[in-house]
């Protein structure tokens, strides 16, 4: 990843257009890019760790479950805004996301909104520490990342 | 950043050691240095967006300010576990941790847990939506942070 010194948040917030909602705040389509694959690479590790417990591969720790799906609860929504018109692949060749994306935005959405439900229930099952429970919640978010993952990200 | 399929996810808890506790999950020293630099990566958007809406260049959300101070929250503790032994720069060229850190980790250590203070503070007057009390805020994390890439980031 490039390198990304601290004094580049303030230089990167200066150069920001009072023009635009907050909501919506990168300055370039690589900004976006890099910031849902950064997003991304997170929720991986800390999915990853879970689905290793619920696996039996790693040693069970209920604090260490709970505080995965406490990250992942927090930054399930985050990508989304990040997929930006002229954020595609016609624009920025470091992207993984196919142009399908943007062609068919309600179904993308809806696909993200039930991944965002899913993990809502992980977060709820981590927490009561009931591994029957994470596994079967934990399986479920597996399933409606891949989903996505298997019609949106090149493969 | 490199491509990271859904499958991956899967991949890498699978091949996980099971003697390593669940806390410390690092396949090899590059997979700590990526989940760092993503981590930091995320966190300087949200806290420039922050800086953007207390200096004015943004216009101010409150609610925007409250969903990016809790993500700061909850992501601010996450970079230093993967600070792990044999992830300096001797090790992984792609690092811009200086060696200092794993010298003095008592202090590296100590300026860590100032800005997750700082940043706890942030959170609570981020949820107040008092402009005032979030300039403050912000600023205290923007110079625990600095103090912080000033010491230990190659410049």
């Amino acid at each position: 990843m490039q390198r990304q010194p601290f004094v580049a948040a303030l230089a990167a917030a200066a150069a920001l257009a009072t023009t635009l909602p907050a909501a919506a705040q990168f300055r370039k389509p690589e900004d976006a890019v890099k910031y849902r694959q950064s997003v991304m690479a997170v929720q991986n590790f800390h999915l990853g760790r879970i689905f290793g417990m619920a696996g039996g591969r790693i040693p069970f720790d209920a604090k260490v479950v709970a505080e995965d799906a406490a990250v992942l609860d927090v930054t399930d929504k985050l990508p989304f805004v990040a997929f930006v018109d002229g954020s595609g692949p016609d624009k920025v060749p470091a992207t993984n996301a196919k142009a399908e994306i943007w062609k068919e935005r309600a179904k993308f959405d809806a696909a993200a909104a039930k991944m965002v439900e899913d993990v809502s229930k992980l977060n709820v099952a981590a927490k009561s520490g009931n591994i029957d429970q994470i596994k079967a919640a934990v399986g479920a978010v597996g399933q409606s990342c891949k989903a996505c993952h298997d019609a949106y990200q090149k493969q």
